[in-house]
């Protein structure tokens, strides 16, 4: 607790500080707003297997096309940029796709937070770790699973502030089920602000709930500068194999032409929604994503996107979708690679599991995504935390276990301190054979900031842990996020900034009916 | 359980095979002795941070030294080869270790199993799986956490023998306690002849000890094909920082001088037996482990020897080795890289832990650990499943759970599939946009062999999960673990030999009496 009790101290503007507080904030670790890579990526194919795979998505594009449902509008665009539009379905000459993307996309970009000390960098050697996103339900093993609401949205904004491995507040972190499905996006983005100063992503399920996440954002940072800068993303998936439909293109269109970030995402259960391998998984995910990510393109030359890749394996056995398997794995590698080669920024799923409580398969599946995402170079990382069952609910437990772990994976990347402090070959001069380190002057003067300290793992003596209950992560998960949501205390906010956008949301809400669609 | 069932069924020799048993059998993923690594290693550290810390090596071996404690004969022969010994402290020129190992221990070698169809290569592209070491107690969720008896040893050595991800029948699996500490290793080495034929490591905690253990290999294999050939592996533990002990030089000296293989292996629990830092850690592990390896190739020109490394780290708030965090991952691939360049098979920890339980902790840490191991390139990764609460624990679900990881990381390791089939273009070609791919012939032909399909997670529906008793993952490996010692069938044994080895332990446990130590 005193790391991430710290990192909201450090994050809070002026209050009054008292000495016990002060004293909790100085032990803590120093937290970043992203994640500066040191190491090298995992290359797990060859440059040859890459530009294999790239020959087949042009194969697929020109051959086989990719269609643009209900939106006349896109299919003449991309009549006017150069590709063959049968119907719905366009065709792409060899090459168009990548050319209109290397021409103006940008290959990393800032997106700004309403607390600049905040901002994100994604692409490039940065990640940037995003909670999970879209859930309907949520769970804790105090009450189970059960609808999520407004609240529990709430109380995930603030967990994810608190969370020092957390950088980005999210989108859709679950879905608040009480409210009106055509007016909770008012309340989500609002949420975000509010409770918040991490940077957000924006509502996908109708282009005038985009427009209004836009409008919404220019009432805090101002026309002006969201029509020059990058202050949302935003989740557009696609309708794999190979489709378009006119709500994510209609969204897609918002988001890009007001220059804000769009992830174009292939949503791929391998096997149901692509072939069951996974390099014709991945061929068809790199077909896909390039005609979306160029069709931002036509949308506003140089609007900021980012190459998406969802990827889950369908058990043969039931059609079940299953996480943290290798195959999954195998594809995020070879995605990330792709995105490289294209020279755009990457997304890909963290903490995926199948599960459906903060157990072992929980663990397992998580960790396994997590450090192949890590390790691959997922620029923005989206289901870092608190993904459950496939996506169907939010754990608060689980959102606590990832978090810990997004924090180790901070550490990983961040490469070995090779100083002559790292290299401490005075330390071994000082304590020499047989004897230990514990007392030595490098320990003492290194301790504070040597290894990272798990906040979930009890790691005590088996006696003095009966001692303490004989407790499992999940219940010391349980203590964890009640203890912070006790401790929370909302970032200053500008009162006039935060009366405008309850204004806005009450006019705009007084303007037309409640709707469950 | 069908692919266990199916591996032991493929190992048997003869039998009768019904039909039912026949197809379980077919619908078997094909399992392979070892695995066959196809994608690249992950290079944590660059070249020259990798020859600073050999540089750094070769400084403490010169300027500090290792200790041979209590054992002359070491001595003399490091003097012979060179080096200068004051007491028991032995100083090496810069460069002698690295020139003795390269000068004649293997880059690989095979260890025979007494079913040739088992026999592992250790070294270069391979990475064989071990079962957990050398615990006092066991767990399961039943009866919670007790003290190991020869029954639960022989019940993992067949658990082991079963688990298609598993390679190799280990050694003190966990400690009979129940049989006195200076006989108990006869009943170790024969359970594991015994009840399984894969490969297996000798006692160490006496140089009687392993000549016993070397002397059972011999009415296994054959006097002369043990001399000439790899049938055990030894683990050898380095009493860091910076010291050999007699009991390890002991135990050393009698496996290397009989042309078996020792595992030399830093106990390193970071900060206490090592500086505080990765950088400093790896560059003791490093000097300590060429002074071993360099020994075995002065007992016995040639002799097999792998580059061990046990890392944790200690918790600076308790005093509690920590697992799973990313600062002994960092020494695992630092380390794994050192022994490539070196030139020698490399081992490290698989799936550890310090929880308590098979929960979240457990698995987070160990799959964070096996991640690490099987991409840095470890070759002999013991510890792959079982290992609970720092080792001091062999857990039942813990090991079914692992073995399942394990299975996963032999996919992840044999790369994707390039070829047509794995191109599948054909595939979208047959369903094109908007339709799905489970009925389709590409589907239909793979469906049997594409995507690995867990042993223990559920993935089945919320509601479906519920009807079937709402078990977490420790309540299901829990009925797996019982289910497959149920079906346990041992594999062939030549009755001549069985008697033999019991003719043999039932002298020498003659020959003295029972002792306590």
């Amino acid at each position: 607790m005193t790391e991430t009790t710290g990192r909201r101290r450090a994050g809070r503007e002026g209050g009054g500080r008292d000495g016990r507080r002060t004293a909790r904030a100085n032990t803590v670790v120093k937290t970043v707003p992203f994640i500066e890579r040191k190491i090298p990526f995992l290359e797990y194919l060859s440059d040859e297997d890459l530009q294999l795979i790239e020959d087949n998505a042009d194969i697929l594009l020109e051959e086989i096309g990719i269609d643009f449902l209900d939106d006349p509008e896109a299919l003449t665009m991309w009549k006017e940029a150069g590709a063959d539009v049968q119907g719905t379905r366009v065709h792409f000459p060899k090459g168009l796709c990548r050319s209109i993307i290397q021409a103006t996309a940008p290959r990393e970009f800032v997106q700004h937070a309403r607390n600049p000390e905040r901002n994100v960098i994604i692409g490039g050697k940065r990640t940037v770790l995003v909670p999970a996103y879209g859930s309907p339900f949520v769970h804790d093993i105090d009450k189970g699973r059960r609808y999520a609401t407004i609240d529990d949205f709430q109380n995930f904004v603030k967990l994810a502030y608190m969370a020092p491995g957390i950088h980005h507040s999210g989108g859709t972190i679950c879905e608040p089920v009480d409210l009106p499905v055509n007016k909770r996006h008012f309340d989500m983005v609002y949420s975000h602000f509010k409770y918040s100063d991490k940077p957000l992503m924006g509502s996908v399920t109708h282009f005038e709930r985009a427009q209004d996440t836009v409008d919404m954002a220019k009432l805090v940072f101002g026309d002006e500068f969201v029509d020059q800068n990058c202050v949302l993303t935003s989740l557009i998936n696609v309708n794999s194999p190979m489709t378009y439909d006119a709500t994510m293109l209609g969204s897609l269109k918002v988001y890009a032409r007001n220059n804000q970030a769009t992830v174009v995402s292939p949503f791929i259960l391998a096997g149901a929604m692509s072939p069951v391998t996974a390099a014709g998984t991945v061929t068809q995910i790199l077909a896909e994503a390039l005609a979306g990510i160029a069709f931002t393109q036509l949308c506003r030359p140089g609007a900021p996107v980012i190459f998406g890749t969802f990827a889950a394996a369908v058990s043969m056995a039931t059609g079940a979708p299953t996480f943290g398997t290798p195959e999954p794995s195998q594809v995020i590698y070879a995605a990330a690679a792709l995105a490289r080669r294209l020279g755009v920024p990457f997304r890909s799923g963290g903490g995926l599991t199948g599960s459906k409580l903060p157990d072992a398969q929980a663990a397992y599946e998580a960790a396994n995504t997590l450090q192949t995402a890590a390790l691959a170079g997922v620029h923005f990382m989206l289901h870092t935390a608190g993904w459950l069952e496939g996506g169907l609910a939010m754990g608060y437990e689980k959102f606590i276990m990832d978090c810990d772990q997004a924090s180790m994976i901070s550490v990983l990347l961040s490469g070995m301190d090779m100083s002559e402090n790292g290299q401490a070959l005075d330390a071994v001069r000082e304590v020499g054979p047989g004897k230990h380190y514990l007392g030595s002057a490098h320990t003492l003067k290194n301790f504070e900031t040597a290894f990272y300290r798990s906040t979930v793992a009890d790691n005590n003596s088996y006696e003095q842990w009966q001692v303490d209950g004989s407790l499992d992560t999940a219940q010391r998960a349980n203590v964890l996020w009640k203890t912070m949501l006790n401790d929370y205390q909302a970032p200053a906010f500008d009162p006039a900034i935060d009366e405008a956008l309850i204004d806005f949301m009450a006019r705009r809400k007084g303007s037309f009916a409640d709707r469950d669609y």
